[in-house]
């Protein structure tokens, strides 16, 4: 009899996900009770279709397992499938399906990577073994999400890296849209419907005494388009060349999406309605009111993959992340989510810890209210104090023929 | 009597400009027949406005320098100006003008980093002076493009960081939209009008055996939309998520801008034309006629400004530019860009050279027809091997506080 244990990915891609993935497949080669490390390919969709890989070439390669820890997106693949929702519905059924599948291949612990969704899967697949008495089988979630919204962790994996490149980009940026003496309005629009914990990274850009964005709206806060016109204006008359970060899911005070509200007529020659993001609606709005020049930039999904400009702080948490999932599993824990506590410390310090899984399925943490300025277009220090630690330090990235050395989907 | 130097900056930002006008002031510290550099704001406007910087603590400052050397955009400030054009259109007039304002600062040697319209100023000026026997002042211009489409180089300083930029991020996008075994298509618009150079670059995302983009068009060969759903259909079939990569410029046979051609009846609330890119148009129409996931993803402002992935290739070659561009006005040239000439050899190799700045200002260098594939969406080898050496290499970037350390316009 063999004890084997099966990793898996879901959700959106990051920069960061695979350093989980390395720290399981270090944390089980370090462990005498484990046999075999099966990677699921496709998250649990994998495991329903039975489709494994054997990761013991991986698992002892130290080179592959260094390129891998900074390849971006998902190396087993990813799924988007909730239990008891999608597929046949059938909860009771799918979990008795998956112990099946897990027994057949002699696997003990399973260590499910991602979201909100994912913890879901968790919860429910942890608490079918319960009710059933099954205590061979341990479920561990690990966290994973660039929208940093799970709660029950400070923070989570992924994010830390794509606030870094957020930062540097916006840094940038800046520094593009600062070089003609005219005036002109710069929107980017970054990720996040309901949390805007990436947006408030754009202040980061001004760790160096850098001006960085003029403006920035998050999503918590309801977004008023006439005063946000005069916050424009009011910026433009000082200084040329303003940037503007805002969430794309900032929402008017009737909890409209911005984005929708201002772009009902609009029809492309299929008839269809034009999917604009806010950036482009945005600048749009400022075209017409103000006349500037205005450029929309959208950071789109560069945000979660740009594992070049990745954060050492969040790689190394990440896969330790991974580590502590497997030794929780060899613990004997079932059901919980692997979590981050930051440490009351002048030094930022951090430690591991568990969250409830079914809380975090049916939560999403959001930034405070009071981490926003009062005048609704800025973060606060404390926010910026939250922030910071999280995208310090820099990967020495291994580069081949000019790019950076990544392994591809397995 | 001094002997002063002028530089300035025009044109569309780069990640290499400001390496350019490091190489300036390094090799006018070299010498001792200049002594004071100036620098004027935002380009030529700057001249006719005496808004002249003394550049001289920056000059001396060695570790400034190199932090100017990774600083995306243009330090001194840029603008979009054309002798005889703007203004008030009198060519001899605004000659005069600055040959004036020159004496006055007595400077001799002016040196102008920028693309095509800057040629025709340092043409326009260099001519003025010959005309009128005005042996006393140097004009000599240093090329400058993202876009790569100078005559008279084998390539442009600032190509290469943009197309490292590109190839890296168009290699983390593919691996990003490879997670989920369900088909979608995500096109890539990447940055030129007229010239393809940078949507070639995307191929560079398989150096290291990676996928890359499925398709790539380049906007120098006519574009047919009937041909390209098929070519899409064709990938799709075999491949789920893929990626197309295509040049912002690309045009029907008529010579048509197809993102032009798509959103003849789009207005918005305020009766605008809607100003979407063709990356939004092909994805509107793939979703119509193909009926799969579709995303558009534009590359924007970043393909200019990311210093943070800067190619050590072309940093250096920029810097090596720069005091190449002021050894020429020492030798007593006038009226030339310094340009780069590639070597007949195994390994990538270069001397620097001199360009006709007429031939420069009026010429545009687009891919060659025949470094595309004949079935018109992909490159040739003899393309990607143009290309290749040109991202080679890294600087290893000053980080600060998390982001790389970078200078504010000056």
């Amino acid at each position: 009899m063999m004890n084997n244990l099966l990793v898996a990915q879901s959700g959106g891609p990051t920069a960061a996900i695979n350093a989980t993935v390395v720290g399981v497949l270090e944390m089980a080669k370090l462990s005498d009770r484990i046999d075999k490390v099966y990677g699921a390919k496709y998250g649990i969709k994998g495991v329903f279709e039975e489709n494994f890989i054997d990761l013991e070439a991986l698992q002892h390669n130290t080179k592959q397992l260094d390129i891998l820890k900074q390849t971006p997106a998902a190396v087993l693949g990813s799924c988007r499938f909730k239990l008891g929702k999608s597929g046949d519905g059938n909860l009771e059924g799918q979990c008795a399906k998956i112990v099946e599948i897990l027994r057949k291949h002699e696997i003990n612990y399973f260590v499910y990577i991602g979201g909100n969704d994912s913890m879901d899967t968790v919860s429910k697949l942890s608490t079918y073994c319960e009710k059933h008495g099954i205590e061979d089988i341990k479920v561990i979630g690990a966290p994973k999400t660039i929208d940093n919204d799970l709660v029950g962790t400070d923070h989570c994996p992924g994010f830390g890296s794509a606030a870094k490149y957020i930062a540097t980009t916006v840094m940038e940026l800046e520094r593009d849209v600062a070089v003609y003496d005219i005036p002109a309005v710069t929107v980017v629009e970054i990720m996040g419907r309901n949390a805007g914990w990436l947006t408030a990274s754009t202040a980061l850009a001004r760790a160096n005494g850098g001006k960085g964005p003029s403006l920035i709206y998050l999503c918590e806060r309801e977004f008023d388009v006439d005063r946000f016109i005069e916050d424009v204006k009011d910026k433009i008359e000082k200084e040329n060349g303003i940037l503007v970060a805002v969430s794309e899911g900032i929402k008017n005070a009737e909890g409209t999406y911005i984005s929708e509200l201002y772009k009902p007529n609009i029809v492309d020659e299929f008839g269809h309605g034009y999917l604009a993001g806010v950036g482009q609606v945005l600048t749009d709005i400022i075209r017409e009111r103000i006349g500037c020049k205005v450029r929309a930039v959208e950071l789109n999904l560069m945000q979660r993959c740009a594992a070049h400009i990745a954060s050492a702080t969040d790689l190394e948490e990440s896969r330790m992340l991974g580590m502590k999932a497997v030794n929780a599993a060899l613990e004997g824990k079932t059901g919980v989510m692997v979590a981050i506590k930051r440490l009351p410390s002048k030094d930022y310090a951090i430690n591991f810890c568990y969250a409830d899984v079914n809380e975090v399925a049916n939560a999403e943490k959001t930034v405070p209210l009071d981490w926003i300025t009062e005048d609704g277009h800025d973060v606060t220090d404390e926010l910026y104090d939250y922030l910071y630690p999280l995208i310090e330090g820099e990967r020495r990235i291994r580069f081949k023929n000019g790019i950076p050395n990544e392994i591809s989907i397995l």
